[in-house]
């Protein structure tokens, strides 16, 4: 059966074809009847591909062929994209993808579209690349309540802090060699910003917690401001910093959701992760801690996660296999991140900055005051208790009248 | 609907029933429907328990009650279980277990019963507790070919080897202190030698290549002849041992599967893994590595992952949702040990061990010679390169006319 048809012959979309054609014998053995990629959607030739012949430029070709029971939309962004998903779903052929800007942004629909299709709308690969965490976190983990999920996102960002850690790599350096790895793309907002992270928190958040939560209700504060004073400080206490998207179930049911730089204790896994790899904690009320870890992007192990989801997908054919969430315009579901509560370290500048540690001590009640060889004497930088962060802040204002805060860093 | 029962009221048992209640309503939506535990069968009474009402010492009370969808099987054992999951799945009732003994022993024949009739025999809580792997290997990761798995598979002896590693205990008195805290048996045979790791590669081997691996062929080691002097050595070297369950695809498409303590490179997050954790490492041709970790036992872990089949068979009453494998008695499908490249290392004894360096370099080729605090002066310890194992074993028997073999660890 020419059964598969691929949209979008990019990076992502061409290691679907590689990987699924390299282990296609195994592959229909599994799904217990033959299976093949019948078409490629792209605006462009490929004259030179094994596939050449299958490419197509006209979505309708794909639409209208019964054929066809399931599409890899491995094309990216929220416009064509979800008008081909929606058009796809709704025609009785299921989807799977990449594409975490859609599932962020248009999830809790498209799922919606799909269970009433009885077809499925698969995105194993739209967080932590190859890792599967999706399926885990749907199925496996779905007895337990989803206490917390933390996790390294984004690869790019990941390799950058590494590299100030690691080398003492300043960030616009570490940058640079990120894009002249091919790591980071020649405009780095989406990752060194969080945005890319923010997605995929969104994503995990709204199937731990059953309600759609979009990005623009996330909190999302990148690595730019990150230097390597606070690195040192840290490493010295005993931290990693890491970009962490965490998602957290507080008392009441409501949740919270935040992409920011964290302190990572070393005694906990992710502060050992390391390079452009990926990695995801989640706590359940049964399962206690579980980590997910492995390559978050690339060509080949995104593509495995996509054609896993084709295969299951081929499997249940008149069946919508996903737990679905609910949409969810309702922000009171969210407790807005100030109101959370966070232990904080904090760099401060100020003459005969260790005068000031008496009064700071006063300020918070208990704090620990860290240390890093050759420290300047007009800084000081101390972990806060934790407490709510508003309150943090406005002891802070309050320090401000005689010292310049210069960073702030929430632990994990 | 009261569609569940339970058989076996022990650690797991209780466990189950506690997570599944605790979270019943949460699970009722994510089936789409209500669901109870109705019958909890356990030769013994319970009737301080606050399910003391459901507990029933009648089989076939469950088997003949057409409202009982999926039975929890964790009873343990293989004549029991054996007899009651056949019947269960026979009478089209999906099983779902943690008993590992069973699905290494005849998971090939249950899950062919289970797919003839239309139900499933799921186990994802058999190998790594709660750790999601099974469902994992046998859907996110499907489109890859499997190149190898190696894991951390019994949480008993990682925390000995944890205390003999951090603290310096010497095994017997880690052995102790795990009784102590309840880690090991009163008679710790099957974690100590290895068989109940044993049993997890199994079957995550049989699932990753299609074909059932009996343990009966699977070569098993354990950690009793592990010392503090090796241990010494390893760390020294940059390396922890670890016992290590492992399976690989060689050239071919045959394996090989071994269950022995390994040295594994602190590089490797497998050596970071401390205390009663488990992790599972896979190397797939899309995806890469990519890591599990987590609690490998345990009440509510193993629990997590046992309600979370239920759930799964619940929401699938009428289709078989595994990838299923083979039976399989021919040999030859499994490379023996001895046939398969290794790195070693070893550890001698002999009368100015020093002198016998130029003539064991010889002996080997290229070697590594590793060190520790205060060496004996009859003491010696290398790193072989990697050869198959039969030459490694002609070699050692060659230099056994000049030393004394104490000790052979092979590398990860």
């Amino acid at each position: 059966m020419k059964n598969v048809a691929v949209i979008g012959y990019g990076v992502v979309g061409s290691g679907t074809v590689e990987l699924f054609m390299k282990n296609r014998e195994a592959i229909s053995k599994k799904i217990g009847r033959d299976c093949e990629v019948k078409y490629i959607l792209d605006l462009r030739e490929f004259p030179d591909s094994p596939f050449a012949d299958r490419i197509i430029h006209d979505f309708d070709t794909i639409l209208n062929d019964d054929e066809i029971e399931v599409v890899a939309e491995v094309v990216g962004g929220t416009t064509f994209a979800y008008d081909y998903t929606k058009r796809l779903l709704e025609a009785g052929k299921s989807v799977v993808t990449s594409n975490k800007a859609l599932v962020a942004a248009k999830g809790a629909e498209l799922l919606k579209i799909a269970h009433e299709h009885n077809v499925n709308y698969l995105f194993e690969a739209s967080v932590g690349g190859g890792i599967p965490i999706i399926r885990p976190l749907n199925k496996c983990l779905a007895g337990n309540t989803i206490e917390e999920i933390a996790g390294i996102l984004n690869g790019t960002t990941n390799f950058i802090l590494n590299k100030m850690i690691k080398d003492q790599m300043d960030f616009d350096t570490a940058l640079k060699l990120a894009q002249e790895l091919g790591y980071a793309e020649q405009d780095p907002t989406a990752d060194v910003e969080g945005h890319d992270a923010c997605r995929k928190i969104c994503i995990l958040a709204s199937l731990a917690y059953g309600k759609h939560v979009y990005p623009e209700k996330v909190h999302c504060s990148g690595i730019t401001n990150v230097t390597l004073d606070d690195i040192a400080y840290a490493e010295n206490a005993g931290f990693a910093i890491k970009l962490i998207g965490s998602a957290k179930l507080l008392d009441g049911g409501k949740i919270t959701a935040i992409v920011c730089p964290r302190l990572v204790s070393k005694t906990n896994l992710l502060a050992s992760v390391d390079g452009v790899y990926n990695a995801i904690t989640v706590k359940g009320d049964g399962v206690g801690d579980v980590m997910f870890y492995g390559q978050g992007a690339g060509k080949l192990p995104t593509a495995s996660a996509v054609v896993g989801d084709i295969i299951d997908c081929l499997k249940h054919t008149d069946r919508s296999v996903m737990i679905s969430w609910d949409d969810c315009y309702d922000d009171s579901y969210i407790v807005p991140y100030k109101s959370v509560e966070n232990a904080m370290y904090v760099r401060i500048q100020a003459d005969n900055a260790d005068e000031l540690k008496a009064s700071i001590s006063d300020l918070f009640g208990k704090l620990t005051y860290i240390e890093r060889a050759n420290r300047p004497g007009n800084e000081l930088a101390f972990i806060t208790p934790t407490m709510v962060e508003k309150e943090i802040d406005e002891k802070l204002a309050e320090l401000s009248h005689s010292a310049e805060i210069k960073s702030k860093i929430r632990l994990l």
